[in-house]
């Protein structure tokens, strides 16, 4: 085990962008970020996640790029709780290794704090281990833990769905850190380097793009209509996540849109429809619930992808898969 | 990867102790911790760290005993920021194998939720990861993060650290969870078996004894003496991480009490003094330093160890270890 600060990151050059930016971590056993903003809510509720970027880690490794794991695992959580409403405040880093390789702890850990202050938070710790009697040679693994916090009463859960609700799906940037335990079971090196017809990037370009953060998408959804429940597409596809903000007696209908040219290649692998779904977002990467206005819903990104209606069917979602 | 609800761990059985015991997580993409409590504070600080218990889980896996394991991950983080005068509110879980053994899964994660129980916060949430490619055969990582609140005034930091202050120790409940790396390559299956004299205990038994808390010591310290600065024994030893607490032109002179008989046995499997200091906390989990007033200051099981005197040195701790 080393401490952070000995995997030499200086945490001071992270650019400020919010007061949840100064932390102290420096020197001492905890990291530390001043919270009086909290005394502005009425009733702050601390919304927090735990999340890994899986075997994406083991991609970048063969490819020899690390610099999109900072917004891989940053996002994935900042993802995580901006779906129940919460601001993010700070973030903190595990990495473990079977060997510490310095140059490449330095690069995570730098894209870590990158990403960290391009959302506008502060890295408040983390810690960095050396365990080569568990970890494969040559492997490693990146998770880390957000903090947030929203006002009790505006806490999105989908308690509110209502039948007639309309469902719209933002784009994901890929497969973001999900099913690439899978991906590699499929692809070659030689198949890393193709480049991508209509894309100009190769599969391995395409496969470590970084997992699209949704923090702002969901902000200015909110301002112009009423959200009733968001997911965040990651495994269990989006039947497995969305179904976790409907309500019982209740069933979001759902029709994909065309699958990104990335799962097409994946499912002519011989992926079955079925696991494909389970496994992948498919191209939607966060799923949103509202309330229909006059003005109607889409906008920008934002494409209607289904509704909800009374059921008393046991699957919460139903998803059409052609 | 799975969620963490799939763990098959009922949240709602651990026992309310605090108020930060009652979060929301089945379901839900985060965890809920509601806060309100802070707004008390006129200027809350959050403190919080991310803490891994090594190779320690693959001793527990060795001997088929993971129970104290939530003990070790949750006291090893609620150290890491009581020794800054925080009160732990809420922890995080990350659990990493080679392939998923919900028998072991709930098992580790059921000593997690006991040992958040005992202590008083909440379970807010975690991740269950399964990375076959990334882990060798059989082996799994156990980690987690934790989140607490201090009165920004009354942070303790070394900061007050004067000439003349006195060093007490607490004892160590053992090797708690650093060193376990080396102690697996010094020690034999028949080593754990065997009853180490005067405990009652194996060799086994006793290197899998939890990693002890110390929030309620340091509580009880600060309630009769000014506690200066206050140094979590993890990885680096006594001066490795005494010396993050101890400020410029400032020595910490500490003369250590005989080994416990766990490091004596270690120690005569040819580790060196210097390495055995570096790498263990040698029976010391915790050092205070504190200003000396008429009544004394070592009670109960605190012991004096040192004193802070001037010095130009660049070390900040002289550990006589003879």
């Amino acid at each position: 085990m080393t401490t952070y600060a000995s995997a030499g990151v200086s945490l001071e050059s992270a650019t400020s962008l919010s007061s949840w930016l100064n932390p102290r971590v420096g020197g001492l056993f905890g990291g530390m970020v001043p919270a009086s903003a909290l005394k502005e809510y009425d009733h702050p509720v601390l919304v927090s996640s735990m999340d890994g970027i899986g075997t994406k880690v083991r991609l970048a490794r063969r490819l020899g790029r690390f610099e999109g794991l900072g917004q891989d695992v940053v996002h994935h959580c900042v993802n995580d709780i901006a779906v129940h409403g919460a601001q993010p405040m700070f973030f903190l880093d595990y990495l473990a290794f079977h060997r510490l390789g310095e140059e490449i702890a330095r690069r995570i850990v730098g894209s870590i704090a990158d990403a960290c202050a391009s959302v506008g938070i502060a890295l408040a710790g983390g810690e960095t281990a050396e365990m080569p009697l568990v970890y494969r040679e040559g492997e490693l693994d990146v998770a880390g833990a957000i903090v947030g916090v929203v006002e009790q009463s505006e806490i999105i859960d989908g308690s509110s769905v209502t039948a007639g609700d309309v469902v719209l799906g933002l784009p994901s940037s890929g497969a973001h850190t999900n099913g690439y335990s899978l991906i590699q079971a499929i692809f070659t090196d030689a198949d890393y380097e193709r480049v991508m017809p209509g894309s100009g990037i190769s599969l391995g370009e395409m496969l470590l793009l970084p997992h699209r953060c949704y923090a702002s998408d969901i902000q200015e959804l909110r301002g112009r209509v009423e959200v009733h429940g968001l997911a965040h597409i990651t495994g269990g596809g989006i039947a497995g996540n969305l179904s976790r903000v409907i309500p019982d007696g209740l069933q979001a209908v759902i029709e994909l849109p065309p699958w990104p040219t990335l799962f097409q290649r994946i499912h002519e692998h011989g992926i079955a429809r079925e696991e494909m779904a389970r496994v992948f977002n498919l191209g939607i990467g966060l799923v949103a619930v509202c309330r229909p206005n006059s003005s109607g819903l889409a906008g920008g990104e934002w494409q209607p992808i289904g509704y909800i209606r009374e059921s008393r069917s046991e699957r919460r979602v139903e998803l059409g898969l052609s």
